[in-house]
């Protein structure tokens, strides 16, 4: 019997590798003979460079780069594939959580760090980047990345520009003499929930410029900033972006990532659960056991489990979802294709105790959930 | 396929009729196909009498009795089989539970409410009576109740004494002359989980006389009455309690009911069983869920889920269990016999949010269950 486990992270409480582990012990304990297979998974945004790494058997890498205001904090990202390949959140270097309240303003951040996780990973012999976008603080069509990789975006006059929000409407030339010549030799994917293209009422400054601190006149101005840089690209670059989906992800990075690095963008979800090799683990399982922190049944499920819940009915696979909270209605959990879905709580606690105890928690209640499934009347 | 839902009440939540119900809903959704018996249990406690009715089709009743100071309260009853069986719980009417702190004094409390409600249900017809005893506020050795049925406690100058605690150790006659004509036409059944005997230090006056309000003194003097009634039930009434397993249940109402009525003493949860008839529904059952408002398994399971495990152990037919909370090491679990065991909580919330939407999320948690135990890879 061949159970896989291939969960989401327990945001704020266990990573996906951590949650999976702790469902395998549980699996174990009701079931030693079991043919256990842990396929840690993520949507794109926290914890993907955790999860593909635990997936392809890599190592985390430390290193100092710029936040959203240019000072120097730690950051992380992951490498696997011997080297070959690497997986950076951005929101590690250029999230909004970097920020407090009075520092947020798109106008002033950029999205620099990003850019020197990227070089470093290239300079080290990286050729396929998964960059993980979401949770930006910036809102600068990814100039501050690219500028870090040796674009150079100059006003009227030559003189250079500093990569920030507010510069992007000044910006009247791009200078692409002096890129680190490994970007063109590198494999960008960009892992991406957000389909917003870059421009509109539906883009990058009108949507998601306010939860970043831009005012409504903020938004006018990054608005014609990020419709300069789009028609810099073509004119200066050659490459037309448009309204392609997820131009708009993060702050227009992932139009940025496209224009100055050729990336391709894709589900967040997919381009995990493919490097993670969630395919080939449901081949031929019997059982799939998903979960994130929270399951709310009643409007979908989060990426992460809808997407277990996908590839696994492609394979007839019956998939069990355990949370720190379900909120569901009943009607809706079958329509959507789980088989059942716990909490692991094991009475009425508060918040700190369910997420102190989630790993004896997890491990007990797969147990239960095991012995149920293995028992042969 | 048939499935078995034998729960006990959540306490000061749902009754064993409600819970079960609950979870019959749970198992239509999942499984509508199934047999369901609903078979509600008690363990001779709070809620006997609800479960007991609902399990044998029988109607409640109201009456006015005395409380353990003879203040006039109203109480319950259950009437079934036709009116010839009665079902009473001691502590409705002489239970601890009556009195504030100060009240608290077993040398002034008295079971006579008990006698009353057990005279009614006599005069009614009834023929067999179920008594369940537990949550005392009393050690008077149930002449209270007996003094209800016509019996008489004379002291060495021939005054009728009134039946309280204080009174026995002045008894010097039992007189029996004038005792209701219908006891010696019932059978007698007392549920009690209690095996303390009347007297010594494992006795009704040593073990339960303080939590009762009894001081050391009062102890020594309640001890000497339990005495003195116990030699004037031989010498007066030809009956031989000795240490009777059970007798000092309910402050000496388990060796008063065996003394003054012929009772036979059981395991509450036993008696109950057999009268819901728990043994034929899992003849042939696929399956039976347990359940109580906590389950804690690292020491035992309460008397209703243990007593469900053994019966159904006997039957091999699996055991799941639902609880609103579970304290639980995974062996012990096993070791009890449990396949599995379930909180139904949904999350991290509080114990009155649990407590008030338990019927949602029993039949929620069960639906879940049936989801998993039906499925036919």
């Amino acid at each position: 019997m061949r159970i896989v486990i291939a969960p989401n992270a327990f945001k704020e409480c266990l990573s996906a590798p951590d949650v999976a582990e702790a469902i395998a012990q549980g699996v174990k304990c009701a079931c030693t003979e079991a043919e256990i297979i842990k396929v840690p998974l993520a949507d794109g945004g926290d914890g993907t460079a955790e999860a593909l790494v635990a997936a392809r058997g890599g190592r985390m890498v430390e290193m100092t780069a710029s936040d959203p205001l240019m000072r120097p904090v730690d950051v992380q990202y992951g490498l696997f594939d011997d080297g070959k390949a690497a997986v950076i959140e951005m929101a590690i270097a250029s999230g909004l959580w970097r920020l407090n309240e009075d520092e947020k303003n798109p106008l002033k951040t950029t999205t620099s760090g990003t850019g020197e996780m990227i070089r470093d990973a290239l300079e080290r012999g990286v050729r396929t980047m998964v960059v993980g976008i979401g949770g930006s603080a910036t809102t600068d069509a990814g100039i501050g990345m690219a500028n870090a990789l040796g674009y150079k975006f100059l006003d009227a006059n030559g003189n250079t520009l500093p990569p920030t929000g507010e510069s992007m409407n000044a910006v009247t030339h791009i200078d692409s003499s002096n890129v680190h010549p490994a970007v063109s030799e590198a494999t960008f994917l960009v892992a991406s929930d957000v389909t917003n293209p870059l421009l509109g009422v539906e883009g990058a400054a009108s949507v998601y410029g306010p939860q970043k601190g831009a005012t409504p006149d903020m938004v006018e101005t990054l608005e014609q900033g990020l419709s300069n840089i789009e028609k810099r690209w073509y004119e200066d670059m050659g490459v037309r972006i448009g309204d392609m989906p997820g131009g708009g992800a993060a702050g227009g990075l992932g139009a940025g990532l496209a224009a100055f690095c050729g990336a391709e963008i894709r589900s967040g979800f997919d381009l995990v659960a493919d490097y993670a090799k969630l395919d080939e683990a449901l081949d031929g399982a019997s059982l799939v056991i998903t979960g994130e922190g929270k399951i709310d049944a009643s409007t979908q499920f989060g990426k992460v489990p809808a997407g277990v819940v996908k590839r696994a009915k492609m394979k007839c696979v019956p998939v069990i979802g355990l949370a720190g909270a379900v909120s569901s209605s009943s009607a809706s959990l079958e329509s959507q294709g789980m088989m059942a879905v716990f909490s692991i709580v094991p009475g009425p606690i508060d918040l700190q105790e369910a997420m102190n105890r989630a790993e004896e928690f997890l491990q007990q209640t797969t147990k239960q959930v095991i012995n149920i499934w293995r028992y042969k009347a």
